[in-house]
Parts: C-alpha cells; sequence; structure tokens
C-alpha cells in the first residue's frame, strides 16, 4: 500500500452517519417495478426514471435531461411501446476538474414472489441479523445507481467540494437489450458528454464473496445457428423413418464437429488467433482469491475440466470456449414424440478473447461447418450464419483510473483489489470506450453470490455501505491525478 | 381373380341405393365433436358412445353394452374425469358361423377452424364437383366405423342373412393413448370375445390414392432417451463456458453415434437380428403401386435416400430405422440464449422388423450408448433408458382373411390388392391378435391422402361406398371359408 493516502476519514464516517438514509433511498427504489421486459410495466421503468430525476434535482444536478428514445422496434404487443428515457444530469462543470461519466441502468429483470422468492421481491426486506438486503435490483442495478447518488449527498452534508465533475447516464433497458442507447451515446459523444475524461460502470460483481475486485477485462461473444431443412413439414418416423435424410441428423453431426467434449474448440485456426500467455500476464492469476471449490460451488456439481486455479480463471477469462446451446424446431417436450423435425437450427456461440479478430472467426467458422456439411453429403438443404457478435474488451488495470480505484478500495477495505476480467460481456463498455475515446474503468459494488437474474437477489450492508465509500473515494483519487 | 366368384351384386346395388342414407349417417357421427384429448369436451365423446348405441339398437344388434373403464390415470386436470366406454354388441350368435370381431374407434383428433380449415371440422362438407366429404373423422375413424353399421342396414334391407356372427368394439380413446383397452380386450377374451374367429380393423389408408391395399405389417417403436446431466443449475457460458464439462457437448457426441445421415444405423448388431430377405418377399414389392415421386410428394421434398420404389418400401416396412426426435432440457426457442442447460435429454427411438427381439435390442442399445459414454470420459451423469415399446407385426398375406378380402375388394374395385405392410405402428393389432390367439386383417378403407390428423381431413365418396361393399364383401368371403 505504498501510496500517498488522502484524508477521507470525513467522507466515510458521513457515510456511516447516513446509511439508514442511504438504505431509505434504496427502499423507495426497490419500490419500484422497472421491469424493462414486461411491457404492462413500463409506465413503472418510466416512473422509476422519474424517481431519479427527482433525486438528482434535490441533490444539485443540473442540466437534468430526459431522453426520448423512440418506440420500441418490433417484437412488440403495443406498436406504439415507447422506450423508457435515458436520464442525463452533471454535477459541477468547473473547466479545471477532470470529468467522470457513471453509468448506471435503473431497469430491473423480472421477479415474482412465485418464482420461488423467500420475500417480496418489490419490498426491500433488511434482514439485520444477516446485515442483507434482498429485492430485485439491489445489487443489479440500482444498489450502484443510488450509491453515485449517495455519495454526493455525503458531500453535500460535509460541506465538501466534489474533485471531479459527474456526469451521470442512466439507462432502463440494460435488461432488454439497451435498445437505443448506442445511438445516443454516439449522437451525444461531442454534445453532452463532450469533455468527458473516463467512464466508471459499476455494473458487475466480485468474483467471490470476501475480496473486492475490479474488472479490466471482458469477453466477447459471437453467436451462430446452423439451419438444416428438408421436408416440407414434421413427418411422423413409422411412414418416413429410414427412407428420407432427416434434417436432425446432419444437424447432430455437425455440431459433434464444433467442440470436444474436454471444451476444445475443433474450428481450425481459431487459438491461433489468441494473444500469447505472457509471464507478466501469468503471474497477475498467482494472487487472485480463487478455488476450484469455489467453481464447483457455483456451478452446483464437480465438472471443472480444470483443477487448479490459474487454469480455471485463464479459461474463463483469457481463452476462447465454444458453447452449444440447443436446437430450435426439434422435440423439446416432455415425453416421446414420434416425429422428424422438419426443419432444425442449431444455436452455439464462441466467447472471443484477445487477439481474435471476429470478422475472421466467422470466416474460419462458416469454412469450417460448410467443409463438413460438404462431407456429409446429405440432400437436406443447409446455412450457417452469425446472429450477433459483440467483442472482447481488455483495458490496462495500471492506468490512472484503476490506480485510483485501488486506492480507494485499500483505504475501505483495508486489501488491494483482485484485478479480474469477465468470462461474460457488458457491451455498453465497449460502446463508451469507442465512441468517448477514453478509458472504462469497471467498478463492482456487490458479490459473486448476489443472485442478480435468479431469485432471492440481495446486496449485503457492507458492500453497499462500502461501496458508497469506495465511489466516492475514487472520485478523489481520480481528480488528484493519480 | 381366379377364384370362385360369389354373387354380391344384389348387395353392392343396394348399398349404391342407401348411399344418401348412409352419408347422411356419416354426417350424423361427424356432427359431434368426440376430441378425446380434450377434457372438456369428454362428454361429446360420451354422445358419440350413446349415438352408436342407438343406431346398433335400430339396426337390430344386441348384447350392447357400454364398458365402463373407471378414471382417467393422470396427468388430467379433472381427477374425477371418467374414461369414454368401450361399445360393444353383436349382430347374430349362431355356432355354425364363424364369428369376426370389427375393431374401430369413435374419438377423434382435436380440430379448429382456425387451425386452417376450409371447412367447419365439425360440420361434414360434401364437395360434390370432387365426390369428397370434409370433417373431422370422415376418414379416421368415423367412416369406417359407420360403414360396418351400413353393412348391416344393407342386409337388413335386402333381407339377407350375415354369413358370419359379427361383434364390435369401438373405442373412444385411440387419438389418446387406447386408456383402458388392452385390459379390457385381456379381460373379455374369454368372456364378450369368447368364440371370435378373427379380427379385423379399418383404421389405416390406402399406401397411395389409386389401388386399394390390405395391410399385412406393421413396424414396431422402442422409444429411447439419453439423459446428461452436470451443474446443479442452468448456467451462463460466459462465466462457465471453458471451464466446465457441459452436458450438451456429451450429449451431442453420443446422438452421432447412433445413426449415419445416410440411415444407418450404427448399434452393432441390429442388423443381425433382421430376417432375411427372400426372393419370395423381394417380388412381393415389385407390383406395388407407388414411386419415388409420390415419396417426394409426400415429404414435400426430394430427400429420398433411396432410388427406386423397392428399396424405399423395404426400408419404410421391413427394416430397422433410427429417428433422432429432439432434446428436452436445451435451449428450443426462437433468437439466441447464452445458456449452459444443466440437464438435456435426447430423444431417439428405433422402428423395429421381424426378427428384432425387442429386449435384445434394448440391450445391444444401452451397451452401445454406455460404451461410448465411458469412452468420452466425461465428468458428468449419464443414464440411457427406455421410454416406451411396442413389438413389430406381420401375418400371412396368404391366410384365409387376407385371401376373402382379397376377393372382396376384386369383386369391388376390379384390380387386385397391393400386399402392403406400414412403418408405423397399431398397437392394438398386437393386443387383440395375442388376447384372442386369431388373426388379425387390416383392411382400409381411405386413400394415403386423406390427411388423419391434419387439416381438411377427407373421405372420398367411392372410397366409403365403395368401403361398405368390401367390407360386407369380406364378410361373405370369409363366411364361405376362404
Amino acid at each position: 500500500m505504498s501510496y500517498e493516502k488522502l484524508d477521507l476519514q470525513p467522507f466515510f464516517d458521513t457515510v456511516d452517519e447516513l446509511k439508514p438514509q442511504f438504505i431509505e433511498r434504496l427502499r423507495k427504489a426497490i419500490a419500484i417495478p422497472s421491469v424493462s421486459a414486461d411491457e404492462t410495466l413500463r409506465p413503472q421503468v418510466v416512473k422509476m426514471a422519474h424517481f431519479l430525476v427527482d433525486e438528482l434535482k434535490s441533490l444539485g444536478f443540473h442540466d437534468i435531461q430526459l431522453k426520448d428514445l423512440g418506440t420500441q422496434p418490433p417484437p412488440v404487443a403495443d406498436p406504439k411501446l415507447q422506450l423508457p428515457p435515458i436520464v442525463l444530469a452533471r454535477f459541477g462543470s468547473n473547466p479545471d476538474k477532470k470529468t467522470v461519466l457513471v453509468y448506471g441502468h435503473y431497469d430491473v429483470q423480472p421477479a415474482l414472489k412465485d418464482d420461488g422468492w423467500a420475500t417480496e421481491p418489490f419490498e426491500m426486506t433488511l434482514n439485520e441479523a444477516q446485515d442483507i438486503m434482498y429485492g430485485r435490483g439491489t445489487t443489479d442495478d440500482k444498489g450502484p445507481v443510488i450509491g453515485w447518488l449517495n455519495v454526493i449527498e455525503a458531500h453535500n452534508k460535509l460541506g465538501w467540494e466534489l474533485p471531479v465533475n459527474l456526469v451521470v447516464c442512466f439507462e432502463g433497458m440494460e435488461e432488454s437489450g439497451s435498445l437505443g442507447l448506442d445511438k445516443l451515446v454516439e449522437d451525444e459523444a461531442n454534445q453532452y458528454f463532450k469533455g468527458v475524461d473516463q467512464v466508471t460502470i459499476s455494473d458487475n460483481y466480485w468474483l467471490g464473496t470476501k475480496k473486492p475486485v475490479l474488472t479490466y477485462g471482458l469477453r466477447g461473444c459471437n453467436y451462430y445457428q446452423i439451419i438444416v431443412e428438408g421436408p416440407g413439414a414434421d413427418l411422423h418416423s413409422g411412414i418416413f423413418g429410414g427412407i428420407i435424410a432427416e434434417p436432425m441428423t446432419d444437424l447432430v453431426h455437425l455440431m459433434g464437429e464444433l467442440v470436444d467434449n474436454k471444451g476444445k474448440i475443433l474450428i481450425p485456426g481459431v487459438y491461433d488467433m489468441v494473444a500469447p500467455l505472457t509471464d507478466k500476464e501469468d503471474a497477475l492469476y498467482d494472487n487472485i482469491d480463487f478455488s476450484v471449490d469455489e467453481l464447483n460451488a457455483a456451478s452446483g456439481s464437480e465438472t471443472a475440466l480444470h483443477e487448479n486455479k490459474k487454469d480455471i480463471l485463464k479459461h474463463r477469462w483469457r481463452y476462447p470456449s465454444l458453447s452449444l446451446h440447443g436446437i430450435e424446431g426439434a422435440f423439446s417436450g416432455a415425453g416421446a414424440k414420434t416425429v422428424i423435425p422438419a426443419k432444425v437450427v442449431g444455436k452455439f456461440s464462441i466467447r472471443t478473447v484477445p487477439d481474435i479478430d471476429s470478422g475472421k472467426l466467422d470466416q474460419l467458422v462458416f469454412e469450417h461447418v460448410t467443409k463438413k456439411w460438404q462431407e456429409l453429403g446429405s440432400k437436406n438443404k443447409f446455412k450457417v450464419e452469425l446472429i450477433h457478435d459483440g467483442n472482447y474488451w481488455v483495458s490496462n488495470p495500471f492506468n490512472k483510473a484503476f490506480t485510483a480505484a485501488s486506492h480507494a478500495t485499500q483505504d475501505v477495505w483495508n486489501v488491494v483489489p483482485d484485478m479480474t476480467r469477465e468470462g461474460g460481456s457488458i457491451p455498453i463498455t465497449l460502446t463508451f470506450e469507442k465512441a468517448l475515446g477514453v478509458d472504462v474503468l469497471l467498478l463492482p459494488m456487490g458479490r459473486g453470490d448476489d443472485g442478480a437474474h435468479s431469485i432471492n437477489e440481495k446486496l449485503d450492508v457492507p458492500n453497499y455501505i462500502n461501496g458508497c465509500k469506495t465511489l466516492g473515494g475514487f472520485l478523489h483519487y481520480y481528480g488528484r491525478g493519480e
């Protein structure tokens, strides 16, 4: 911990003092069921935007805008359905200070008590014995969003000036594909977002449950489908079995040529594009708090493909993987149905890492699958295509923002945070990096077991309160020029 | 046509004369939506049973019984739901005559106009230009069931004695698994069905649209599932892709070891059990009215695995086939979902033929799949099991009943019928054969394009009227001792 510490204790004390108010603010936010995936709840998503606007106003934000994104594109039940607005606001505009843009989302995943929740998902429940807050959105992503507001409240109460200019960008469609966000970010890059020096996103989680992390990398994802089509309609296997070429048979053979059951991708050329592992990078994995047992606990099984922590983390973060997700058009119900499916669509995706070129990967996939198809010599029709792609992202974990966040974390948690990557993707990270041409920092608040998209979503009170301290502390160290 | 013809012309003329009444009788039957799969329509199925009882009474049947089968086993919405009764009745009981049992079913497949029907499915529509009757149940199986009643009406009108004793067994659950029928047939084998010499079932179809057929064989079906289970719940492929053993990958590899894409079963020993093709059997296929074009028309594609009529028919009728039906538990929707399914169940079935031993086949399947599983060396859990089986059936196409049916067909249609088999199964055939220890004849009335389970189900008027003549003629030739 060899860095010049700032005296942030008064700020930290104020956050502790305001803890009841901060919990109350989050409770109000959780009470609004802003489920973006449910059209009937769209008014609640809009209500949540207005709740934020009111809070931002009362805290002294200015230039507050509700950005209209127009109607939601199909498929929708109501063709006039409006997208929820994006909330933009500023706190401070001193040209001598750096400007930090913080992104968060105020919509949440669907949740019903009947799904198996122990408590009402939209009534935040504080379990005082556990020191945990339960409720949909506590960790994903209302806790962090409200956290930024709490940072301002503590500064206001303390009479402290914010060390940076803050720009907030809160969207209401993140759980439903962030519709409209990319365009807004590009449109505002030289307008509302002009002058932004750095983007911070608090919308992911610690690797485990004990040690804070900063996240500097994400895998990308290219999602493909193989379509095999034969008869004009589904047929009866009694009448047609043995006399026509069955699409399922072709598809299963093709899907078997993509990946072996040890996780090795069978498409030639893919691994050639992966950046070599340097000694320096290899060393980064040494101290990370993780174990095979934690993986087994997370997967609920003993199916780990690798036997030590470092190999697991490397295969999650810095090597590509290929998963077979399923087949559309085949029999998928319980029981027995003697159908020959007429058209089947096999779905698979490849998680991408540096330096895989997305376009080149598509080409390798298409060539390989087409070659295997030709070897089959089938009378059916065949197509392989990309459904969607999103690039990987890797930042420099030693840049100013990561250093500032590391110092703030050490001040709050008394430990050097692990520098982690994630196996999944957060597409908006790349959008901000590209559109604004600045570095992005992923600064998570919650723990790895928060259950972001599951029942009984939670946020530990220490993570919430210390999270607020870390967010604020980061602004101070970053504002100092760390 | 070297057989001693009976003079059935008066009977045939009477059938022609009664054609309007026969069409009217079928119209009344079609108007009752006796859909066995729809619990809310169960009273209509029962109504249909009572309609038959009234008809049977007025035609002079005796010993009419409605056999109560008790409540329908789960899964049902209403746990007290009663199974529809089986209708039993006799016409004649002369110990000097042979006794023929005729089986049919009075329930039908579901049908809604909105499914795409050109006419109301439960209002029989007679298209006079086409000479076709449209409606749910016209061909499957109300046409044939009513056909037997028409035979009696014609004899009554003519004042002819029936050449055999007739026993009818009409069930109301055939389209829903024939629940309760097996037990009833076994229970009544030495009771109501005592003395039965022969069973005739008219519940299948001509191979094509022009030439009448008699059916002497059916393939059996053994239906299996392979279960591969790993993680405790579905996982995110970003987080777990590349670090755990994925059940889908294992399953796809196993399913790829079952059948090649030319239809060849890859399980060792299966073909060794298939009865060798004799020259005599081979010759049977020579004259059958069928072509590759007809197969292509039926499949709506050009995906035939064999290039000539005989090979196609042999692979439909006398060789086994293996179809991959689908996967339960994997992603099966449209679009893209980045899931690693936790538990996947692959479904496949094998159509069986003489002399495949069903139990031995199970053993070969289990051994093969287990061996391939062991080769994979996976950390997941695995199981392979039989879901259900039903044996193949083959009769002697030169026995008395087939000979009688052939003569009747020649009298009516002026052509020697094709002796066919079917690729699918009609389990009740075996039930009667085993329980009563007598031969079974499949004597179809409708054509191959009747669309039994589809929209716009139809029965051509010539098939209905000539079908009645053939059913009646069969009784005469069989009663004579053919």
